[in-house]
């Protein structure tokens, strides 16, 4: 039986979300956890997509088969029971024996959380703290440049063997609530820190180092040089996968 | 010089306020950090009470002496950057050698989180995950019963050397925000696991396993193992220190 998990973690007690050698990962917990309710037959797991080191997941989501006959229900009990408390799965389904959730994914949602208040230590590894003044309104108008179809070579990681840095961007928001901006983007996929760079672009336009429709002129660069800095990890949430 | 400062601080990365041998506490990383500031001439801070590992605070107090002399905006800057960011120094103030952060509090807040909605990976050390229903109605009317002046030995740590229990609760409140639960005290002052006491007393009663009226009986028995359970450390925040 194929079943797909969508869970949520603390992406900084981990090394990321894919397997290595010698760092803990949040695949490995949860293959582990499941090697033992499949009685000891191995299980790998396949991911919507990973996430770096120190990202964190509201909602993402997994598929895996398992040998042995059980209900979603007690699935969901037995793996919660099994891994540690910097994971949760919030959700177990049945799905049909071709489904991948990789490949099937429709759209994903990545939330950016920013702190412009004061400095708070138990918010450290979950929010990005910024200390000056960003001109919101600019940066409002500049994310919707970013909505669309455009190739986004200049925000992806520099160096990736990927041939087609065409994606679509379907919606993007920028709120702020008790002095917590969240910049929120919804895409056919996003490759390898795009997210965190498009933030730190954005970033950028804020600072009023840089114009809103420098958006536009440095998508069409297809020059990662050309962007501005990678916002850090702490602030970023997987937060849903669309199939 | 005599300095109070106002500190926040993520009780989880520590073993607790005080110093102790072999453990990271909160007192030495900040005594660490001011004698360096202080030329190396050790320094000790007094805070306005210890709180047990684990417990957070979003505003705890403390002062020392300086043998430098130094403004408080620069002190502030010069702790903050050689402490780690688990504890965040809000603000400095001077104040008069007879001034004593512990002996002079008149009131102290604290703010007890109870999230009673879906486990969240990120939240696992900041607020107590409690997964069974609670009448809600009943808690708000027990809490009411703490206010005034009493004798608290059944709600505080068993075995301590202490031999006046009586404590006055000037105010008391329950609310209920997107699931979370926010119980708050302000009183004179609170011994050991008192709040954290009451907690799990409250909760004894959102459950339906005691009466409101028990807390009466209870707080009149002046007995310890008559009293519920203890709500563990991650849901406490020492919230303000008043002088």
């Amino acid at each position: 039986m194929r079943y797909l998990i969508t869970f949520a973690y603390d992406g900084s007690k981990y090394h990321g979300y894919q397997k290595q050698i010698h760092d803990n990962s949040i695949q490995e917990e949860l293959e582990t956890a499941l090697t033992t309710i499949n009685g000891g037959q191995s299980v790998s797991i396949n991911a919507s997509g990973r996430t770096d080191a120190g990202v964190h997941a509201n909602n993402q989501c997994a598929h895996f088969d398992l040998d042995i006959s059980i209900s979603t229900e007690q699935l969901k009990k037995a793996l919660n029971s099994l891994i540690s408390g910097n994971i949760y799965v919030k959700s177990v389904v049945e799905v049909s024996k071709d489904f991948h959730a990789r490949f099937d994914v429709k759209q994903k949602e990545y939330i950016y959380k920013i702190n412009l208040g004061e400095y708070n230590p138990i918010e450290k590894d979950y929010v990005y703290q910024y200390n000056k003044s960003l001109d919101v309104n600019s940066m409002k108008s500049a994310i919707k440049l970013f909505e669309g179809i455009h190739n986004f070579k200049s925000f992806t990681k520099a160096n990736v063997e990927t041939y087609d840095f065409v994606r679509t961007i379907y919606f993007t928001d920028i709120t702020v609530k008790d002095n917590i901006m969240f910049i929120t983007f919804i895409g056919t996929g996003f490759m390898r820190y795009m997210v965190r760079n498009m933030v730190g672009f954005l970033i950028e336009i804020g600072e009023g180092k840089r114009n809103i429709l420098d958006v536009n002129s440095v998508l069409l660069e297809e020059d990662r040089t050309k962007a501005g800095k990678t916002a850090p990890a702490e602030g970023l949430y997987l937060n849903k996968v669309i199939y």
